[in-house]
């Protein structure tokens, strides 16, 4: 039978489990990182609600993710890995030429530098002040806000804007002249921007002359986020 | 002229110059991964006074690192990276021999995991307790307090100790059986959590044992930290 020829000549590979939220910022950092190496294909996508707060449940804490988020990378074994920098690192390294974390010692050092600080000065401030300062998931599963602090956060936020627009006037990509996880990091914090309605200041020229560019890219433009 | 020989015998090495505090906790997980990798003879150490906030002070954020803290490597050339894991990341590939952030894209994925968690879960959480519900580094370097949320985040931390005694129930070492970045991360937690006076609770016994053990390697025990 033909359709069993086809099908023994397609090498069976292990799946994978993502734990997701399709148009969350967080689940987006993946889900580009998993486009940019061609794994889509070996994924399977389970929906986790949180605006139910699936992500805050006692079973999904003791056997996901201790910490409580999105996105986790589930393997066939049972083990989990959760934060994107650590399943960007381990997507990254399963063809053996990392193209998102870097080759060389500099490369890996400048490129987790600047997804750190992408984290720390966008993308993770946008999102403790729509945890805190907004409504967020509702309140239901907003159960502890600290309005004041999310405030804070959202300035440190929109100064982080033009500090990656100075960036961006200097080398083509976040981390130099090659797209990389840091490209993604931001990216995540400008889609999270978007859906708290803190938009890049129109004098940041060069950071979205960056993001249109980054639009571009097959792999960030076809996700949920965009949609 | 002997003196010459001898000179001429050594290979001359690029230097580095980190940008530290030596008893500071996030300093400390840098000097251990440069002990680890017996990389110390090729540092110079720079003080940059904590307590002074010189960390803080227009001139290093511009020129050593936006984020405003340490430590800071910079190479020869002026590059600077900021950011402990970064820097783990940079001093780990430089002899081409990966020991403290992992080899195969699972080593990878879960010491990231594990160090991140150590810092959302213990070490970052210890630090905004300090920043924000202690004197901290002094009123002149504390200019906004948010005490609420420190104590929000000291609670998180005293969660954090025995989630990570569990973890070192069921393993060795933080990420697995052999030592990484991961318990660097963690020893860099209970390093501050002596600080602010958290001590580890009697039955995180998994936790106080491996602190122990991990004492005792000589890339820890000599320290300033533990002076």
């Amino acid at each position: 039978m033909s359709s069993n020829t086809v099908e023994s000549d397609i090498t069976p590979l292990p799946t994978m489990t993502i734990h997701d939220f399709p148009k969350g910022p967080y689940p987006t950092r993946v889900r580009i990182a998993l486009a940019e190496k061609d794994l889509q294909s070996r994924v399977e996508f389970v929906m986790v609600d949180l605006y139910k707060g699936e992500h805050k449940k006692a079973e999904f804490i003791a056997q996901k993710n201790y910490s409580g988020t999105l996105p986790v990378l589930e393997l066939d074994d049972g083990t989990c890995i959760a934060e994107c920098t650590a399943i960007t690192e381990y997507l990254d390294a399963l063809d053996g030429t990392p193209t998102l974390t870097g080759r060389t010692p500099l490369e890996k050092g400048v490129i987790h530098m600047m997804s750190k600080r992408a984290e720390l000065e966008l993308l993770d401030a946008i999102s403790v002040y729509f945890h805190h300062a907004t409504p967020g998931l509702g309140p239901d599963v907003e159960t502890y806000q600290n309005p004041e602090w999310g405030y804070r956060q959202r300035d440190k936020a929109l100064r982080g804007m033009p500090y990656f627009n100075d960036v961006l006037k200097q080398q083509s990509f976040v981390a130099g002249e090659a797209f990389s996880m840091a490209d993604i990091t931001v990216i995540g914090g400008l889609v999270f921007a978007a859906i708290v309605k803190l938009p890049v200041p129109a004098e940041c020229e060069a950071l979205l002359a960056w993001y249109a560019r980054m639009r571009e890219r097959p792999s960030v433009r076809n996700q949920p986020a965009f949609a």
